[in-house]
């Protein structure tokens, strides 16, 4: 395809201008038809030929289509549209789905101190091994069929017990068991909301939920957070303001900052939710990192308004896929039709090796033991970064994370962008942030900082970024 | 919640229908809000109680809900909307999701000549067992950590290693591996379509496929199939008529029919596409029972508006669950930040196992006895069918589907409802025809037939039958 590189004229570029701020504006969807070259020539006061070449560049931008024929169309798809409509605010290359892909796609060479999750030796794999080899030889296990549509019930069984050990009473038929948490969280999303729905999250929050809810084209908005949970004064606001559908938060210690909901607050937002008909998404995967349960916003004066979402990637396997989902009988089977329309079943074998991994207590003492590392790991990084100038915003209970502030004029993005040349992958602030308010701070995973190599390339890093 | 049950009087009963038909119709899409009780009585000329009383019957159903001190608003969720919108030609209780549900979740007592897949004996479980084991032992095996974003690159390499011996030349930087095929095609109708967009699908077709384009809000336009592909005259009029984006439909074996695409005719639908701006989405799920390659819409001169999906779900294992597709190389990093950003990664330890299975050949040497098997099935399951008066639609020349005329005066949703009570799953043909043109047709796996009950059991249900 010719792209045009020389700029376009006044009148053209008048026509361009016009024309992708229908587009960005979503005036004019994708598959919408674009007035015809005569019908703008006239509204504009320009010459047909002047709209045919601003016509020719914007298609050849990929921003609208011609069909033989047939005219102009505002082009799909759909996703990368939504993805890619990120604003003005924030710089294109630390995107939220940025760390997702440095996280997934860099070498096992490279150091990832803003890695989300623990490094491979942290992980329970003689015991993962174990289980594969019993299942192996069960005679049994689900080795070949499609998985029952909510899941293998063993597995469902051992969640509802674990639950209950912390202190949930969830019956196994309200588990509906996903691909990953992140599924889970899709899935209640494609059932609860519609395009243009306002979504609140907290303000920095999990950066996928950004990605996610620009996919769903929601509206987000974000509620700066605490060190106890959202701030309710701008909480209260965001209700009256914008009448959100949902609130998508994560329980247990929060990423990225470790806070921890105070129960005063989980009591306030299930009162407003039930007074400003508030669905709640309480994506609790890291829940299992507690030591102390704190608060969460699933009890059971709420339990028909809020859905818990858990998973055991953090603390298993992430090989191994598999989350789950708890809501209200009646939603439940609705999810079930969707997720079977959409996925069609579940890995049932997966499922098997997980449910053994459960049953005979490996992953519950391996879960303790993670407990006691991040325990030790977590002051160990707070002094490594703070010989380095970086202030923690908090000091976590538990969790792997540690959100930090940095030496002054120092921003995260290009910090981030700098370490990446030299095998560091960071978690620059503003991947979390939807008011992008976070460019001075930055995440840590106190599980990912004990290679020797790091304080020195840390140090060297910050040295020469500049301010 | 109190329903009232007795039937609502007539100017209440108006309005509500008013509202009923602006809700199906989607003027008011869901999270509207309804006009005000004051503005509603005086548009309808009825009384403000009126109005009261049929919103509250309206809420009471669920077809729209109150929010205090705000008015009443269209309900969501999306989901079992868009799910349940069958429309009233459709019976309810076989709608598209009828024979997933009876299939994932009847008991294994149950004779399940509906079925979509080949029981669990025909599958190559010792073979599974074998690479279960081996993963178990290997060093390399990621047991813990997350998928790189388009899955495993060895088994990425050996899928298109395959796929080279079947005459196709993929490279394996095109290929995105997903949990399912059905989450590839999913996943490509979330990246390619809006809702309201026209898109094509063979009636009859995949009844997945009716219940997934559903939940995209598609506007599904079926084609009547004949046993070499698309009706073409009818399918060059719905590109006229709807001007949809995508069709839809299944190579190989033809699912429900068993049919063979013409090369004649696979060159004719490429030449439209391209004439036409319509993708092609070619589901090729069954294309390894084929024991001589069909045509298939891919080719080299249709690689950009082509995209294959396939799975091995239905020769190797459906617990192991993985899809695959295959797409154009820009549209493949779109497609991976979006299933990045709604389920995260893939599952590497089933990637793995599959893997292995491919390398040793495992899994071609189970394919090559699957279409033995098949071949001897087909003619008797014609036989069996045939003494019971079952006419074959066409005689496949592969594959485990065979589409049935039932005998005169026989319905098939009937049948299917009745067979089960006696633990017989059917698939009753108007849940695979989005013109419900099928009412007279069933689906049989021939795989699924040769339990001694069977017989029988069908020859009753025949019998008894009202007709």
């Amino acid at each position: 395809m010719d792209i045009p590189l020389s700029p376009a004229p006044g009148r053209t570029a008048g026509i361009m201008r016009f024309v992708r701020q229908r587009i960005a504006a979503r005036e004019w969807p994708p598959g919408a038809r674009l007035p015809s070259l005569r019908a703008m020539a006239q509204q504009h006061g320009v010459s047909k030929s002047t709209v045919v070449e601003a016509y020719d560049r914007l298609a050849a931008e990929g921003a609208i289509r011609a069909r033989p024929g047939a005219g102009f169309y505002v082009a799909g798809p759909l996703a990368p549209l939504a993805l890619a409509e990120i604003g003005p605010r924030l710089d294109r290359q630390i995107d939220p789905l940025w760390v997702s892909r440095q996280s997934l796609d860099l070498g096992a060479q490279a150091l990832k101190p803003g890695c989300g999750w623990l490094p491979d030796d942290w992980m329970p794999r003689d015991a993962i091994r174990r289980a594969l080899r019993q299942v192996a030889r069960d005679p049994a296990a689900p080795l070949t069929d499609y998985a029952p549509a909510l899941g293998l019930p063993a597995l469902r069984t051992q969640i509802a017990r674990h639950l209950g050990t912390r202190g949930l009473a969830v019956d196994p038929r309200h588990i509906l068991l996903t691909d990953s948490g992140t599924q889970a969280v899709d899935l209640l999303c494609r059932f609860l909301i519609e395009p243009g729905d306002a979504v609140l999250v907290d303000d920095p929050c999990y950066f996928n939920f950004l990605a996610l809810l620009r996919a769903h084209r929601a509206r987000i908005v974000g509620v700066p957070h605490t060190p106890d949970g959202p701030d309710m004064d701008r909480f209260e606001a965001a209700l009256r303001e914008h009448r959100p559908r949902l609130y998508l938060s994560n329980a247990g210690p929060h990423n990225p900052t470790g806070a921890r909901l105070s129960a005063a607050k989980a009591r306030r937002i299930r009162a407003l939710a039930h007074d400003h008909d508030l669905i709640l998404i309480e994506d609790d995967i890291f829940g299992d990192f507690e030591s102390r349960p704190a608060a969460r916003l699933a009890a059971d004066d709420s339990r028909d308004r809020v859905a818990q979402v858990g998973s055991f990637s953090k603390t298993l396997s992430a090989s191994l896929r598999c989350g789950y989902l708890i809501a209200r009988e009646d939603w439940l089977d609705a999810l079930a039709d969707l997720r079977t329309a959409t996925t069609f079943s579940g890995a049932g074998l997966t499922q098997a090796v997980i449910a053994r991994l459960l049953r005979d207590g490996a992953w519950q003492q391996h879960t303790r033991l993670l407990r006691q590392r991040l325990a030790l790991a977590m002051p160990r990084a707070i002094r490594l970064l703070g010989a380095l100038g970086l202030r923690p915003w908090h000091e976590p209970e538990d969790g792997m994370f540690l959100w930090c502030r940095l030496p002054d004029g120092i921003d995260g993005a290009r910090l981030a962008q700098a370490g990446l040349q030299q095998g560091l992958m960071l978690a620059p602030g503003n991947v979390f942030s939807q008011a992008q308010a976070a460019g001075a701070m930055m995440r840590f995973n106190v599980s990912q900082m004990d290679d020797p190599r790091l304080p020195d390339r840390l140090a060297t890093l910050i040295r020469t970024c500049p301010r």
